[in-house]
Parts: C-alpha cells; structure tokens; sequence
C-alpha cells in the first residue's frame, strides 16, 4: 500500500487499524560504467513496495537523493549535506508522528546514508530527552541487503566479487525490474577496497578510476536479481512484522 | 532522458552536448476525498519526465515531499519545513552546479512549494553576490499547469469547478497515467476559496473540511487528464528550449 | 500610531481594543543614478505609518534591510541572506504574538522580498502544524504598489516608462516626502527587463547598467508622488481594516 | 551622510575617498511608563547621524529591532534571538566588506546587544582565520552613553538616578529630539538594579514592576538631553576619526 | 605529547616531523550504580594519552561531553545534540587542518557517538566534494574496545557479563587508573539487551531500570583494567603508526 | 565533587540537597614561548574543582575548547565558531535543567569566551520569554581572574607586566599546579597592546608576534601560583555560595 496512491480518508482508516509505515531511502550516485545512477533509490524504492505488499504496511515515498559526497566527482551524481538529510528526516519523521504513526521502518539502499540516518534518529529522540518528555516514534533502520539470507544469497552468487560499490547485487535487482535499462560495457577488473577508505570525492576517483569498489557487475543477470530480491522481501517483510509487534 | 536510468559515463557525454537539466519537485499531501496524496509529485514527475522526452533533456528524479505544513491536519501528509526544502533544494542545485550544469528548469507540482524554491534560487546566489563571485547556475521556476495554453484548456474544461487545491486537472492528469487507481467517492460540493487564505493545519482544516478548495475532481477523466498533459508537455517543452538557449 | 513612540501601557491599552499590528519591511539597495537607496525602506515605512493613521492601527517599525543579493555589484547595496531575513520575520512575528496580537499587515517596499516574507509565514505555521497546535497569528503580505488603484495610477502617470525597478512612481514617492533629497543626473534610456531575469549580482549588473530595469525617474515628481501615496494609503488603509475583521 | 539618502555613484565616490561607515543599532523594548519602545533605536540613530554629519562619514539605516528577550513580558517589545541578531550581523558586515569598507563603527543604543554584537564580529572573523585568509573589516562597537564626557555628564546631571534602563540619559535624548513624544505619567521611586541579575521576560517583570531599573526620568529635560547629545556626539566623532586612522 | 601541554614552538616544530594528532572524545552520562559518569571520556583520554606516548603522536584534549540523549532519565548525565556534536568536531577538524596536520586518529570512548562522528565527517569533506576542492584532513574513527585483542581479551575476563552499558571492561579500566574512585553497591542482574533497542531517555529507563545493559560491573576490578587498558594502547599504537603512513 | 567521578545515584542524592553545579571553561590556544596551550582550560578547571571542594559543589567536566579564532596562526590553537560554542552552551545548560538544576556558575578560564557565553545565556531564556514561559535556570558568569583581591594580588606580583594574554598570572597558576610543565624561554618585551585591538588570525599574529599581549610569564613562579588560586578560589567560593542563596 502506498502512500502516494492512497487517499487521505484511506491512510486514516489504515491508522485505525496499525501504525507502522516503510521509509525507503536511496542516492542519486554514480554506480561504476554500467550500473545506474538511480540505483540506491530504485532498489530501496522495490524492496519496500515489496515489503509493504506482502505484509499490509504502507509504504511512504522513497528519498531519492542521499548523502553522496564521495561519488561528486563522477558526472551525475548528486548529494546532500549530512546536516541537511539529517533535517529531512527528523521532519519526515516528526510528520509521521504528527498523524499518530508509531513505528517507522526504514529501508536503507546506500551505505553512505547509515550514519547520517542513526544521527537523525537521535536529533529527533534528543528533543524529547532534554525536554523530559517522550518522543512518539520508534525507528529501525534496515538496509536491503542486510539481513543473513540476503547475504549468504550474494555470497552464493558472487562471492567476493560482489565488491563493496556498484556491487553485482544491487546492479542485478535493477536488471531484474528494469530490463530496458540494462547497460553492458567493457570492464577493467575493479580496484579492490583501498585499506585506507576514502575521504572526499578526489580522494575517491583517485582510488577508484571507474566508480566501482571491487565488484564485478558483469556477474548481474535479471535471474539472480530476481532471487536477491525475494529473499531480502521475505526478510524484511518478517522483520517489519515483529518490529511493529515488539514492546 | 532519466538521470536515474543513466550511467556516469552517459552523462559525461550529455555533458559535452548540453548543460541543462529539469529537476521535477512534488509534495505528499492529501488531494481531498478522491485525490491521491502523491498527486504533486506524480504530476511533476510524469510531465518532467515527457518534457525530457520531447527535448533529449535530462531529468532529475522527482523531489517527492515539499512545503505541505497547512495540510498536515489530513492524515498522510508529509511536510519539510521551508528551511529544509530550501537547504535540500540548495544542496541539489550545488550538485548541479559541480559537474558544470548551467541551467535548470524546475518543473513543480505544488503551489505551495513556490515562495520556498524562489527563496532558495536566491539564497544560491546570495553567496557568489556577498563574495563578489559569480554563481554558475541559471534556473527557471514553472509549475505544470501555469503556461497559456494549459490554463485555457483547464478553463475549457472545468472552469471555475477546476477549483485551487484537489484540482479537476490534477486529479486527471493522474487518472490518465494510472488508471488503476482511480478512487471514487461522493462528494459535497467543494468549499470556495476563502478570502482570508488559510494559516497552519488547524486553519486549513477548518476552513476545508474535505480537503478540497473549490474544486469538483468528478469532472476529471483519464481523457482530459491525456488533453493536459500534453498541452503542458508541449509548452514546457518549448519554454525549456528557450531557456537553455537565452542569454 | 508607531510602536516607537508608544510607551508599553499604551501597547497594552491598545491590545485592549485591538489586535492588528502593521509591520512595514523595505530594502537598503540602489535604485538608479538617481534614486535613493532608501527607496524601499522609505517608501514601505511612509505608507505604513499613514495608513495607521488612517485607522488607528499600530505600526512597528520599518525593517530596512531586505533581500537584495541581486543589487551587491552596485556600491551601498545591503543584503540579508534569504534565510536570515526569514529567522528575522520569524523572530519578530513570534514577539507579536507572545503580547497577542492576532493579526500581522506586512506592508512590502521590495519586489524581492516577497518569497522570503511568504516562506518566512510558512516557516512560522510549520512549527504548529508538525506539533498538532494552532498559530497564534494571521499574516498577510502586500507590496504598497499593489493594490488596484495604485496600479491603475502608475499606468496613468507613466505607462511603461515606470518600469519595474528603480520605478518612476517609488522615486515619485520619495520626492515627494523627502524634496530635499531629489537628485538630478542625465539618464539613458533604461534596459528593458530581460525575458531571461537575472540571477546574482554579476548577472545583474551586466543586464542593467546603471541599476534600472526599465524605468525613466525623470517623469517623477513630488506632486507625482503624493497623488500615488493618497492612493496606497487609502487602498491599503481599507484592506487592512476589511483583514482585521475577517474570519 | 545617510546611506538611505544616497545614490550609487554617490556612494561609488564616497568609497573613492573613504572607507569607513556607522552602523547604527538600537532596541524596540519597552522603557517604563514614561519612556519610548523607540528609545535605544531612536537614540542609536540620533546619534550616529550627528556623528555622520560632523566627520563626515557614511550612515548605514539603524537596526531598529535588537536582543530584548528580557523585556517579553512588558507589551510591545519585540526580540531577535541572539543567533538571529547575530546572523544579521554578519550579513550586513559581509555587505560592506563587499563594496570595500574596511572600518565598521557601531554604534550601540542598547547595552543586551552588546554580547551578542561582539559574538557577531568573532563570527565573521573566524571564517577568515579558519581558512587561513583575512577578513577586510575591521569593527569597533561604542555605545552611545559609555565615552568619558558622556558618563560624567549623566552623573552631574542625574547622578545615581539617571539608573540602568529606561535612564534619565536616555529618554532626556529622546525628549531633545521629539519633544512632541514627551509622556508624563505618576511613577514610583524605581526599584533599585537587583544584585543578582536577571534571566528571562518573567524574572525581569518580577524584578521590575514597572519595567525601570534603578531610574527617575522625571529628572529628564530636552535641555539636558541636548547637552547629552552634544557630549556624546563630540566624543564619538573624534573616536571615528581616529578609528579610521589606526593601523 | 598533550597538545594542551606544549607550547605553540614545540606544536611547530611537530609538525614539522609528524601531520598526525589524536582526539580523544567521550561522554559524560551516568554508567549504573558503580559506574562513574565520566568513564566513557575518562577512558578515552587515558587510552588516547597512552598511545599518544607510546607513538610519539600529539593528542587533543579530550571532547567531555558526548550524544548521550538516552541516558538524560539519570541525573548528572549531560548530553550535546548530535547537530551540536557534529559542529564541535567540524570546528576541531578545521582547526587542525588549519595548521597542517593531515591525519586525525579519533579514540572513542562511547558507541552513542559513533553515528555523528561519522557524520561529521563527511560532513567536512561534503564542503569540498561540492566545491570541488580536496579535504586536507583524512580522519579515523576507533573505539578504545573495538580491537580484536581488546575484544578477546574482554571475553576472556567477563563473557557475557561483560554487558553493553556500564561494562565491566570500562569501569575495570577507570579502577585502575582512579583507584580512590571504586564504588560498591549491591547489584541486581543487569537487564539484558532488549532486542528493540530503545528511543529516548524515558524509553531507555524504562528499559534499564538502574542504567546498566546486561553488564556485572562486580567483576572489574583494577588489575582486569589494567591488562585491557594494555591492549588497548598496543592495538591502537599500532593502528595509529599504519594510518599516518598509510596511502 | 567532580560529576565525572560522581556515579548517578550519587548525583540524585546531591539534587536533594543542592540545586547548584560549577561549569568550567577554557581554551586550547598559544599562550606564548613559555604559556601552555591549555593554559586556560587548566587553570578553569583547577579553580573550578578546588572551589567545588570548598563548597560542596558538584563540579561539571571542563570545557576544553572555546572561542580562540584570533589565535589560529600559532600552532596547535583550537577553536570553535562562536556560534558552535552557544549551541554547546545552551545543551549544556538544557541538561542541567533537565535534572533539576536551578544555578549554573560559570568558572571561564578565556577571555575570548566571555561575549558568547553571555549570548548563550540569553539564547537559552529567549526561548522562555517568547514562548510566554520560564527558564528553570539561573546561570553567572565569572573569569576566575576577575575577583577583586585576585586583581589586587596581580596588580602587587606582577603590575603591568601581567599582561593581558598569556600572562603571568595565568602561567603562574600552572606552574604551580603542573611543576614538571614548566617552560623556559628567552622572551623579547613582549608588544603592549594595541589600541586598535585586533580582528581575525592574521592581524593578531601581526600585532603580536610570539602571541604574547603585554606580558612577561618569566616573572611567574609555582609559589606566586599557589596564592593566586588560593585568592581566586577564596573568593570564587564566596560568590558561589552567595549565588545559590540569592533571590
């Protein structure tokens, strides 16, 4: 069920019935020579309609851009500064809280949002605690591709070639839904995962010539994004289950 | 053409052969008894991303939530403050700016996001003015519905019912695009404009029981929301070229 | 009655019969080779103070620095960042409301303060919006040149030679109030306002010149200038008293 | 020379001979029973106008609205918070910085601004040394009562009386200027400066019943006034003078 | 080599042998009832002071106060906002930059704080990625436990009992360093680690009655502090020399 | 009592009795040839903690860094901006509240820090007086230099040769607290100080070139340490014992 095709007399019936929602979250990031820009964001956006399918819960618009700053030096990408996703969310979420929703759980597609969103969840519990109050909402932060199955799943498919960037997963959920789109390029082998990390966007395109972290998307195919699918959907649709169930 | 569905290496290219890009903007907000909430952002997405077809202009992924405080009494609406929406709208313009973008085009869905996106055109170019710079980045705010043609066209069909919020044309428009969600209900006749506009949620709702402003969505088909959009298609579609080329 | 020259048991008294305060807001910015910086300050605090004669009202005083980021290329021109100006109405329609005043008539002397002002009124109803309570203040903005009549009389002094900065009738307005201030200086013909606008002050300064955009000042006159001042007042003096009074 | 009654090119040649300017700032809080809410803009604007004229510099319009939150309980007053007041500090210093001041003097007629007006200067100037640059402006900031003459004027004339706010000084000033705005009312001996201070509006009003500390502005004349005048005017002018030659 | 113990020629002169500087950050939050409410900056600075002269390394001055929202039911704990947080360590990183240092080694000392270090940095190098200049500064987050020789040994000592607030392991390593600072008190079992988490402070009182999380302080003791605290520092002088060489 | 080595409980207990904390502030910055760069922190916590055992008053943590911009190009200063330092304050004072706290006294070790500390205090009681509510906190600012007999005791070990940054006084403190850091230099007359005050990094390091203002630290000695804090913390404890007690 979501949001964006729901009236405001259907969300209030859903309210009266439970009050959990899905946030998905994405980035807007370069994602190596054949990977898509959009694919942070297509996948969170999937998974979560998924998710909200198989288990009732509605499902709020996905974020598309996200904390990126690294990607900046390859054509296209796009960012936010921390500090500004950090005030998206708290009031993203303090609207949720606003209409009587008491659970949020967000499906994370980017790896460089995870910080930024946990910091987010404290901005808004912070409030309540200086104040001596209590916040009226509970956040979880899941990415798609963490829960156990998921990741035995990408290690059976691709091992260590899956790599850290535009990885084979990601790419192959986006191949599985958006078969148009699949793009085919010639691939050095990527550069492995510097030791060092990175800092800023140089920093990064020096390391890393073509975006990708040391994945091999030519491994991709819209079959194993399809099983990479279902099973972060199951995953995720039981966690989602007994998070809006626990006390 | 969709930056979402490109690789860093297709916009290097379109990089070298144009420096314009359209950035769709929405709102999540109720759209009355029959309206979906996502009606902004639909419509902004969905014209944008024909405006970039006619032209080979490249597009932006939809910015789905806006400026909505005053509807924040319905259930489902989500809202950023007007500091947040102008610091995401300054981060994405900066984005821009840094892979040598020149012009954007902002295609809106929502009149209530207008004062906070001409206040952040300005609060870009307010720094290259206060340290005597140059700010790189031309851009242009347009709402859907606005140009000539489509506002003739609105009146043609609806007149006066077309009404300011929840409108016929809107809620058409998103008919024809996703005839399967089409939502039915009975209606009262809509509230009129109040002259005394409206303040915060609590105002808003009092004066707009339903949610609607003057506006009778059962005039809407699929039909006439295919006449809008392309009649706002085509003009937006000519201004953007204008507006890349002006000096 | 101005604030300034009120004692607080004659605010209180007043608050006693009456809720409505006047907040005049111009701008500290060149206005031509002729015009005064000024202009807009002088301008919006000269109506505002005789339209609170006009009906009793209390008048704050003028804040006489604007938004004028477009206006830094030329020497003098001051400028607040948009998002401090907005803090700043924020700030000072919060101190209205905490004595009980229930309803604010921004009278504007700058074009280019208007999205501020209006995001500045949204900013402030947000806060009530997200927490579920209600503003205590009602907000309504309008430029002193804005009102019908006064436009009628612009057209009928100048036509297109008033311009759309640097205006022949808020230079008329000036000489008028302040005949010891009129300055002389022979004067090209003006630019016309470009279809493209313009975008920070290098933009601004390399589209017009000498700071006009399409006015001749020289068809100003004090007798000008009082005959437009008669009209704003009695145009605004009557919507103000109609904006107290409405539900 | 008041920056609102110049043109451009008159201050483009003022810049060619001289790079200082005087940026008045006041306060719109409530003065007692007797005394103006205008008092310390009033009498900031006043006296940097003479300033002005007798040396010949630059006068920026007067910050009418300053840092009262200590006097919100009192009808009338109005407050920027500090970080708001400090904001537009900062703007309006970088402003001058701009076209090429160099030399900023304050100056002060309300002794809350003052923390708050040298947090500003530290502000700018962090910037510059943060980066490793240099700031172009150089500030001082002078209340309008603290030069020598001025102090042993005011004890000559009031002696303990003239008090900490709402003083004799002050309001004899306003009386010299608008003797029209002279207001008389029966007044208690006030309440002498409390030993510990004050914190918010509440505590003030608790403190100050009728909102004067420690002062009799029965003694104040428009006599005295324009001897308090003429005092602080002379001593701030050699103060400038000698400001904008310092190395 | 605390930097709070050179001179500004000895800081000079390290930096001309060595770019690297050590920042010790904790928190100030209550630990249970024998925990001190200072353990988490007290053990950073302890561990950051040892590698500092195990390395040769200059170290910071430790950063007292963390993002401690959750711990607020119990008094005495203080707690930054995480955007305060941020700021601070965006100030101090600047400052450091400033000078020339290239690599900053953050020691931990409380996991609460992890999410806005890390947005922290990015944060800072958001600045550059979007202006398309390069950070002068890379950074490392590492928790003073978060070695595997530090974990392992802590599993050796305490097991499960370690807990995951107010650990054995860190209050053994405060007993050693301040063994006059030793509290007794009869402890319950600690409750254990609530699969949801918690939210705000109320919502982690209610959780942790007396503030531990699954932790059996009982079993520190000065001698187990002293081993750990001996891990730690080998482990982390060894990650400290491999960072400030590495690529 | 330090609340670093108080455990909660031990706090709740103290909060039944007393409602008053310490908070002490320094700086990381030069202090000239022989002068600690954290002279100021050090000697503000010394005081501080030496005044809470006077008294029985729980002491808060020092703060380490404070706003030292003008120091920044002498190696190893810190700083942060003026605003990062309020918003810590005004947390800093929130969570006081929080617990019950009624009096903070402030012990600063910076001069440099005094302007925004005072700004703090009243950001945190202009958030009560415009919302029309109370601010739980009393807060007093106070130099631990600034006692008269401090000043007397000074002016007889040192006269002018103090100094005004870097001073004897302030050296003699922590050489008397940390014999074993005492410096030795050949120290040039140190530059009097300017009249013209200073502004950014740059212009200080111009004005004074080994960062020394007026003083001469070769007259302190661990002895004339010793009887400056005693003086200090006499007199420090007195007022912090009158402040508690105070209306």
């Amino acid at each position: 069920m979501q949001l964006a095709f729901c009236t405001w007399p259907e969300v209030e019936a859903y309210l009266g019935r439970a009050q959990g929602i899905i946030l998905p979250i994405g980035s807007t990031e370069q994602h190596g020579p054949t990977g898509l820009i959009g694919t942070d964001a297509l996948c969170a956006e999937l998974v979560a309609n998924a998710v909200g399918e198989a288990t009732g819960a509605l499902v709020a618009p996905v974020l598309p851009i996200g904390m990126a700053q690294h990607h900046m030096a390859f054509a296209g990408s796009l960012t936010l500064r921390p500090t500004t996703l950090l005030a998206v969310l708290v009031d993203v979420l303090r609207s949720f809280a606003r209409h009587g929703f008491t659970r949020c759980f967000v499906i994370n597609g980017h790896g460089g949002n995870m910080a930024t969103i946990m910091t987010a969840f404290s901005e808004l519990h912070a409030e309540a605690s200086l104040a001596g109050g209590a916040s009226p909402l509970r956040c979880r932060l899941r990415n798609w591709w963490s829960p156990q199955a998921v990741m035995a799943l990408q290690q059976e498919l691709f091992g260590a070639r899956d790599g850290s960037h535009a990885t084979a997963s990601e790419i192959a959920l986006t191949q599985h839904a958006w078969p148009d789109s699949i793009k085919r390029a010639a691939l050095e082998p990527a550069q492995a995962p510097s030791g060092s990390g990175f800092t800023d966007a140089a920093d990064f395109r020096a390391r890393y010539a073509d975006g990708r972290i040391g994945s091999d998307p030519s491994l991709a195919s819209p079959e194993r994004g399809a099983r990479l699918q279902a099973a972060a959907v199951a995953a995720l649709a039981e966690e989602y289950r007994a998070f809006v169930e626990e006390a």
